[in-house]
């Protein structure tokens, strides 16, 4: 028997919902029954295509979304504390995690979660590179070989394809599944995939 | 004992969302154990105020929603029909809703059933005045009263008065139920704000 094949799992290292996702996910992976493919992208060029906004900069929305950040968090039992500085840029944190995962694709998961831990439990603003080099050393990687791979165009560019090819698959927003070419939006369409996978599409 | 405060329930008649709650609704509000206040809103005004557009017309998140609605409603054992003429304009259908509310509210609450099954499970177009009669009367309301009414300044005051309060409530899309000031949007939020009344707001 072949291996089933891997659920595409795409996330903004900024977006609370992709924190509680990621949180999830390996419960998830469990419960669907196929592995999934982290895959961090960067929302702006995204917001750029659709012509929309961060969330927290919309009227009204803007406000719902913090309040239901909380207790979405909550509801799934995951620990959440608002950062003071929000939503942020996080293209380091992105390449970081591609270069992890060149090497050693386990080890890039558990970057991710320390990057997504740090900001949404710890407060701490995971933009400039150098927080990302430290939180990366942290989990074991080579600190001093990331910071020299962050300047290097070559992880630029395979962080940039990586954010297109999720563009072109229609990935708009965080965390987004798709599944044998069917895509699912949001932590509250993850028990909807999961019944996707199960009946076979319904 | 007091009977317990209702909960607003605020859906667009042109929003499939907005119908799957409504088809729900009954069930719903048995859960929370607290009666609905439904509310038909105009989402013109308020994308106007928030600077979107609705849903199928955003670049990705059209498509999206597309498929969403389907799998949503069947998930939900609803039945759907894609209308082909999608959004509509639903204000005869508000004014309808609340011409019936301030004289027999049950009623009220048949027609947007009704006018909902219409439109979203027999593909027909609620826009003109004239079918928001035909299906006011079928419910067995006064249609020739509901046709003078429809043209009475009093009525289009009164739906635009619930539209704009609906705004200042924070309401921005459809369905929206608001318990005790908590906001919640979605029919993916119910079993949240089930959860929320059930907890005391944990």
């Amino acid at each position: 028997m072949s291996s089933p094949a891997p659920v595409d799992f795409y996330f903004e290292f900024s977006s609370p919902y992709g924190y509680i996702a990621s949180q999830l996910a390996d419960g998830f992976e469990r419960g669907i029954g196929r592995p999934l493919a982290w895959r961090p992208i960067l929302l702006g060029p995204v917001f750029k295509m659709t012509g929309t906004a961060p969330l927290v900069s919309i009227p009204l929305k803007g406000d719902y979304a913090k309040r239901d950040f909380v207790r979405t968090a909550k509801m799934h039992g995951v620990p959440f504390r608002a950062p003071d500085v929000f939503p942020i840029n996080t293209v380091a944190a992105a390449r970081a995690f591609y270069w992890a995962h060149d090497q050693q694709p386990a080890k890039a998961r558990e970057l991710a979660k320390a990057l997504y831990r740090a900001y949404f439990t710890e407060n701490r603003d995971i933009t400039p590179p150098a927080t990302v080099v430290e939180i990366a050393r942290s989990v074991g990687l080579d600190g001093a070989a990331l910071a020299t791979a962050l300047e290097d165009p070559a992880l630029k560019e395979r962080t940039k394809r990586e954010v297109d090819a999720a563009i072109a698959h229609g990935v708009f927003g965080s965390p987004f599944f798709v599944i044998d070419g069917e895509p699912f939006w949001g932590v509250d369409r993850m028990p909807m995939a999961q019944r996707w996978v199960k009946t076979g599409g319904w």
